[in-house]
């Protein structure tokens, strides 16, 4: 059966889950198939707790290579018992980041190289590729400024890095789009939210099949 | 400085802790350095967290693969904040279980392949290994004949599995042996426990740079 498999990345403050959402609204009513919104890490009971673990800043002695395990093994789950059982129910799946996010947090970002990331994660993943990811570019410095805004001093223990670390994590992402420019489509993130939205709106209805949609 | 790295392992019921135990007691009034005493999964406040996510009885939908990276994330953690500074600091270190326990039970015992997780491992080692292994022979229903005894219903996750998993297991453990038979001594374990503490005092006598004891 027909699925198809959305990513949505960029820097942390890139406005990610809020686009998300608002492109989920606009592009379901279009599906002629289910679908599933979903995020990372977490997207299983199992994968949540494991999420906790990662993101609680009591835990700032956690090494990065423990950090790209433990999301590797938070995705694998992820994979397992959501992702994968969508994907043979031929669904659209929209996920709040994926492997890319390791590989620009943990390869780039905290220096562990991101083939070295790729190889865990294709142990987590079967090699199993979103069809499509949409990388919402906006820069660290930018990203950075809008989550103090928000959070107001409730960030997690990643939000809590300095500009130095989303500048390397930011370079990253730059690396892996150029590698893949067929399936990673860039939007300008640093833009009103609507417009955003809307291009993203417009490069799922040009790329998902066909089939998947409504006559 | 020089150090040296021993670790114990052996299928569930192997007697492995309570040897490890009396065989602390026996050499470490010989030894001139500082020793450390240390288990898998665990050994520090972060994989002891990880640990418990691991063998949670509740946790029955964890894939193979999620257990498998989890290991992996409380070793590389293990690692960084408890074994490499105590090489560093030329201590005699003691590890009830440590890599080949997820060969055994994850390549092998969950069919994921020994060389797979080999290179995740690796990954979170940084490719230390121990100078010497003390394997303690039990064959698999001995082990669980053992546990159920001993034990009475409060197995944890791992130790509930059935009898053909410990036989897969058993059998990657001797699959291990047969590749690392410098490192590897193997200590029937089905005897009374004086005799098995005995042989594997023994074989540390033997093995451990003459420069560790005491004169």
């Amino acid at each position: 059966m027909n699925s198809y498999f959305i990513s949505f990345e960029g820097p942390d403050g890139s406005g990610k889950s809020t686009v998300l959402e608002q492109v989920v609204a606009q592009i379901t009513p279009l599906l002629k198939t289910q679908y599933l919104v979903t995020r990372e890490p977490g997207g299983s009971i199992i994968a949540e707790k494991i999420r906790q673990l990662i993101l609680d800043p009591t835990n700032e002695k956690m090494g990065a290579k423990t950090e790209a395990l433990l999301y590797a093994a938070a995705r694998s789950q992820h994979m397992s018992e959501t992702v994968i059982p969508a994907l043979k129910a031929g669904k659209v799946i929209f996920s709040d980041r994926f492997v890319d996010s390791s590989l620009a947090y943990q390869g780039a970002g905290r220096d562990l190289g991101i083939d070295a990331v790729k190889q865990i994660n294709n142990f987590a993943t079967s090699g199993i590729e979103p069809n499509l990811t949409l990388f919402l570019d906006v820069k660290p410095e930018v990203g950075l400024a809008r989550i103090e805004r928000a959070r107001a001093g409730q960030e997690d223990r990643l939000e809590q890095e300095k500009l130095a670390f989303h500048q390397k994590v930011y370079e990253g992402y730059l690396e892996i789009n150029r590698k893949h420019p067929e399936r990673i489509a860039i939007v300008d993130g640093d833009r009103p939210g609507n417009r955003v939205v809307e291009d993203c709106v417009n490069i799922i209805k040009k790329r998902i099949p066909k089939d998947l949609l409504k006559d």
